[in-house]
């Protein structure tokens, strides 16, 4: 998505350690417009017939998630990453390793919100090593829900995320994919 | 706002301990529909000439702060629970105590993103004892941001936090304030 692209190549920073500094525009400060568009682009690229929910993990894949769930829609259901007192009943639950925070977390869903009778896209900002979508995947599996497609807006390329969730089958489009990024530039995949 | 007490009646449950559970459309599972019509009742209600950025905290702000962003055409700034890697010099920082996690978190938000240039309305999902926003309010008050108020979708008027806010003098307006929930019913003050 070359709006995308744009963005990252006007507003992208690299930091030390392979890290891509895009938080200007979409998980610290959020260009909501930019959030449209990836929504728009993403309705065009997956089958989402019978939708029922859009799925993601809190925090910073809520802003997509909102403006795809009312682009589509349908409610967004978002995973929470600690208990809070304020889900009752049965959980659905994944533990994933968050290399943003370098600690374990668990992912909880309440099972009163998803079910065998949804049909879910996936969508989250940013994929690197794929512990945050791995784990809402498990967790729509435990609910027997169907996985329409995963709607990624960046991928790391250049880290293994990506290509394990499309070995695995699922249909996971991300709109710009990161090959490359150090003091030189960034570079994007064809 | 009609809207959204009916909803509350309609959905909301009432759970030992005066918690009120309304997760199914409002921080949970989203109907982001209603936080579009909440959006623009915000707009009535408020005096936004100028505004440069909608402020909230993750992660259940997020999918009104987002809508609203939206509704007001500027960015949504999110303030964070916990250090990440992906945020790199000054930050803005506000230590608040969580009752829904029952412990103290610290609130961070870049120094890129918010200065004494920005004119912010400041939005959250719920107000019971007023911890997250008085800690948001505090990090503005660190950048020298103009807060042109503060908007909540429901508030326990039963708890001091609302009270506190508006005795500081901010503009608080909450859409639905809830001044008893019991096993007999949830009541809204007038």
């Amino acid at each position: 998505m070359q709006l995308l692209k744009d963005k990252i190549l006007k507003e992208g920073k690299v930091l030390p350690g392979n890290i891509i500094k895009i938080d200007g525009f979409l998980n610290h400060r959020v260009d909501i417009g930019l959030m449209r568009a990836i929504a728009q682009e993403f309705s065009g690229l997956f089958d989402l017939d019978g939708i029922t929910a859009v799925l993601t993990i809190e925090a910073s894949g809520i802003p997509l998630g909102a403006i795809c769930a009312e682009e589509f829609g349908v409610p967004l259901v978002f995973a929470k990453k600690a208990k809070s007192d304020n889900i009752e009943g049965g959980l659905y639950r994944s533990d994933i390793f968050s290399y943003t925070y370098n600690k374990e977390v668990t992912l909880l869903v309440s099972k009163q919100w998803l079910s065998a009778d949804d049909k879910v896209l996936i969508v989250d900002d940013f994929l690197a090593n794929g512990e945050a979508l791995r784990g809402i995947i498990e967790i729509a599996e435990q609910a027997g829900a169907e996985i329409l497609g995963i709607g990624v807006a960046v991928e790391k390329g250049f880290q293994p995320g990506g290509q394990r969730i499309r070995d695995a089958g699922y249909d996971l489009k991300s709109l710009a994919i990161i090959d490359k990024a150090d003091e030189n530039g960034i570079y994007f995949r064809d």
